[in-house]
């Protein structure tokens, strides 16, 4: 099951970029050149393979522009486009096309970009339990919509804010004065249904943390070797996260230490936009 | 001189990223550890060295958490900083220090990411005459800071939007039934302050175009080969902007056509984050 | 230690009252009657005995309307006030004062009614290890201010929203053609840090679903008899919430049954306001 | 005939609290459960008898969610639903049924619960001539629906806010220097289109108001024996309102008394929501 | 008393107005040219002579682009300025200035230009009881500030919108079928603070009118003779008010009929702008 | 080719506008005297003959009251309509034809004054090459809008912004200590795209600039035989504007001067509103 893109909560953004890339004057090119009655059909095109994630978004573009738009996707979010792949076919007026373009394919590229970026470090681990998840780490603005395409991507997803788990990191150690202190007052004060993590630098300090009964572990930083053996003491007990400069090429040997999972920031903050291309043709 | 970042413009985009990340409960594991009282200083760490571009933004994530923090920048946007660089320092208390802190980070990597790969390129042409210019591939929302990136790295800004200058592309020429047809229209149309570019694809159609009088030719996927002669064809009567793949290892080359602008996307919508941490001390 | 009320997220609702009160015309009585250099000074006093919260809600009103009035709490959010206490001082000019009044006095009465009812709740159940938890049945537009009430109530909160955790009701069960089936579906679809908890109506539903390794189950109306029985199924595997007309009448005997939660969507729709109002005096 | 809920009006109200209650990733369970291609039906049902006010607000969110959603109203606002009875029938994708249906019904129990305690005091007074009233004392962000809901309950509505009428209190007297003064004030500042009521709490004050022409006035606290005295000052000349701690039980002897209005905080700030419940049956 | 001009209410309309001017790059012009440390003083200059509307407004423009800036008003709202005379003075950083001179310019220009206008028609029936009243005719999104220009040009102000008195106008009436009908539908509709007007065309409807005990009739169009004989038959008993094409030729001759109210809509709509200009000096 | 009027861009506005006229509690007089089954016809009538703009916005006014209002437009924005045309027919519902009429004719009589004036001032000029172009004193909120009413008019349209060209005024020049200095900063800052204007106050220093290169100039408030000889000096090197007091009287003698452009404030600031109605016939 995937999890919707409700409209309701995406569309403020497409109709934020649509401002942004109208400006006061509206697209003074296409206003010049074509005639409002001009019909067009265009087809969007992968420039380069990869995994899919965002066309609803592209489409509400094109809609909010001309709601008379015709917008007919051949494949879903989720799945892998070769180089070339039509993606969607859009017709109706050209005026409306054009306009709608650069916002469409710039949600499209930078959400695709992410799935397909996830999509390899999911495959990189594929032969483990381990799974790809992201961070906080996120473009300002579009959490939502990153942490969706992660998912399209096959990742997981972590912490959608500050306000949704717990995450007692060393700075919050360090003011609590002791680890068993922050815990026992991040227990005490959230409800029931929030789970608590724990960051840990050492295998010391992971045997005290788990003697705590937490949730979840960060092993930030830790060698294969220390986070095979974290896994060992952990044993079960709770989920156990490796993060720290974990690359494509790094993955497999991370996940080869039984941890479940691999959280990478680098997937929302540093995704290269996959290439996707408007092309139209005039009917 | 710089161009200004005006609070009253981007202050909208901060507090839309920190009500993001805060949701409905705030900052669930600050509050629950972090008492009211406790007072911290922490400092903004580049750890990787790189432009920076984004200060004040990140300046008024902390701010807008708490009014009582102060900051105290030690560099400035549009200055290097080598790897390990203090940026600023912030004090106040320890609570709006910690919940602020990803906000503001994911700004200011993001806004340096971007003028870190711009300076790059920047430096790749140093040796002719040619400005690197970003694109309207933006990431939706955060147009106006990264075209500000982009001038801290050394770039220039191609158009902001549909709105402020005429771009005619392949499909408009060919609606209108004629690139000539196109200018025309375009011409009467737009006040006598919009300047118009045209793209072309050959240097017969170069020819035809500058038989028109534009202000600007966009020479899209030409080899270096064809942009030098290009260049000498439009021999200084309009700007003229390659574009199509360029990358810091082919820039140089590109450059060396005697072409006014490079323009690439890529500098807006893949540029990877610059890595920036901040560290926390108690007081 | 006490969550925050972060002023960032709570303003917006503040401006929002004062803007439905202010109409387009603003404070006709007080324009026409009160000179702009007239000042006062004013105590905001309980009219009734309770437990106060929203204090810096109704600060923020005040200051919004003219940022000169001095405000000076005389008691914390989350304390207990006698009839004819005073809570705050105000002083400053007389019309802000008369302005804000109302929308100060609607927040702070409807805030501090439900901590009010929370807390006579939470002592009906002082002799037993359950805690008071609110529902997502709040007043629209106010969740996030209503739950901060409870907490102030000595409340705990349940799930802020759909997306902080999973709630597996009847309606998902038959959906999904068993708990089973549910339960399976959500557990694959969530990430590591959301919980999972389950309603049963049965006994032998309760078995199937302890099967299953959930976080929580939700025990709606049962007898104190058969809630007796299911903490001693579940044994401590899961955290046991009992809901269902729960009052204060009935509170201790269904808290006696040794469950962790009892569950209360009345405190946040039906608490009555506390009376609270502003009495002034000129200066 | 009936006031207009103009949809433009209170839609986003509608749109907040959905955003309130689907956070950044939506509905969790629903979208882990249920298929998106499941068809359900449901009914909301009201599990206590009241007066009906809202439904095209609870109808508003289900649409919001998901515009292919079909909504068949069986009752009116306004009408009396008794205890059990089903108000409106819902058919289309279970996904939007169930992830619309809390929202729905906090704002259909809210104003429900509103306009049945209007009802119950309407009804009180049934034998005299005297109209129930509403007061400023609402929740915030909700006063026009309010306004709204006690309309639905028979009653009649004060001041919508600061700026459509003049309510001299008796601050506003103290800072005149006098209610004539204060009244001739008010006179001079507002247009032909507003009117003038003054508080008043002695007879002795009665008669001064009386003197100077006023629209209405405004009985704080009086008993019942000076109330029917001060309907007899006034003989007419002028609408009379009494307030302060009037209940259900209290209300027929107030009106007893010959006033025009009774006005009753209560009815907004503390009426208890009306329990309404969804209930979904497969297709 | 003057009404207040309350920040709360107007400030969205200012940075409205900012964001719209400023675009998404800024004030192109001056961050060339003008350094960031450049301090200069300015003076407001009134250019034609009229009645002033809209410092407030105008300061806040400056001061949203740069608290740093210094306003300092010689004139005070609601007074006559000469050609020449200096309204305010501007000191501190020279790029805000110039930034936002021309938003506060349009906002002072267009509200003085109102009161201006205002002031003449007020002074043409300076010997008569009437007064000069505005109407909903007004610029979209400036209707409360365009009000209050109104005022602080001696008039006073009708309705501020469809919901705060009732006005039955011969369309309203025809859908009734009769006047009768209409009054008293109104008045089964509204709270007793809401005042009813009737337009009237002939004397024969206005005495059908009057025996309705309406609170004001509407005389649309009417000549002296009939207007004077209209205000014969009200006698005293309600509020009257002319309309339809008065001018400042026209206005004392109406007054000289002894009605109340010369409403004239062409006071918001059609004003022409106050010449008021900015004069830099450097400092 | 028309600017097209972008729904997306102007439905804020229009919503803005309804809001403002319905307040808190809607059209009191319209939903009390009319039945929600009442439907009627109206029409829009060009009460003085003029230059139409603005229908589409007066018409999402209807729609967004109402959308089962069908408008049925009889002449396109830009044409001219003799005094007494209809310019639209409207059927539905009565309540949604009278709820929203003042907020549609505010709309339109407000642009197609702007557009009507524009006109007459368009044709002043006739017989020579000049343009007509507006200026950005406009009223604040409306830019957009009354740019658009200036094309509708037969004008052209100045910078929308600060941001999309560069115009440097005298206080430029003296902050920037000479022309040339301020012009080469201009040239530095800004992009290829972006062009420079210089206002000029005598022909030393037109000639100056000219020798810089700029894109235009600026000449203001020179006497038609100043602008004759100033339009030799540039002789066609850059556009040439002339501004300052410029009225339908003097407008042919100062296009006589071969200059390319007048500018004229007055367009957007000061024109009147065209008189239209909305007659409406009961079906």
């Amino acid at each position: 099951m995937k999890p919707r893109l409700l409209e309701l909560l995406y569309e403020p953004a497409v109709r934020a970029a649509l401002a942004e890339d109208l400006g006061r004057a509206g697209d003074l090119t296409t206003d010049a050149i074509v005639g409002p009655e001009t019909a067009a059909a265009a087809v969007i095109v992968a420039r380069r393979g990869g995994r899919i994630a965002g066309l609803e978004v592209a489409r509400s573009a094109f809609t909010l522009v001309d709601p008379r738009l015709r917008w007919s996707p051949l494949v879903e979010d989720g799945t892998d486009a070769a180089q070339g792949a039509v993606l969607a076919e859009i017709t109706g007026p050209a005026r409306g096309l054009l306009t709608a373009e650069r916002v469409a394919l710039n949600f499209l590229g930078h959400l695709s970009g992410i799935a397909t970026t996830t999509a390899r470090m999911v495959d990189a681990v594929r032969d483990y339990r381990a799974h790809i998840v992201c961070t906080r780490k996120t473009t300002p603005g579009l959490r939502a919509l990153e942490k969706y395409a992660v998912r399209m991507g096959g990742g997981h997803n972590h912490r959608f804010g500050l306000d949704d788990a717990v995450l007692i990191k060393d700075n919050h150690i360090a003011i609590a004065g002791g680890v068993r202190e922050a815990v026992e007052r991040a227990r005490g004060f959230v409800g029931h249904m929030v789970t608590i993590e724990v960051e840990v630098e050492s295998l010391e300090q992971l045997e005290e943390v788990m003697a705590l009964g937490v949730d979840a572990v960060l092993l930030d930083n830790m060698s294969s070797d220390v986070l095979r053996r974290a896994v060992e003491i952990v044993a079960g007990r709770a989920v156990t996260e490796a993060s720290g400069g974990i690359t494509p090429e790094t993955a497999a040997e991370i996940a080869s230490t039984g941890v479940d999972l691999l959280s990478v920031g680098w997937l929302t903050h540093s995704a290269p936009s996959l290439d996707v291309s408007l092309d139209i043709e005039l009917r």
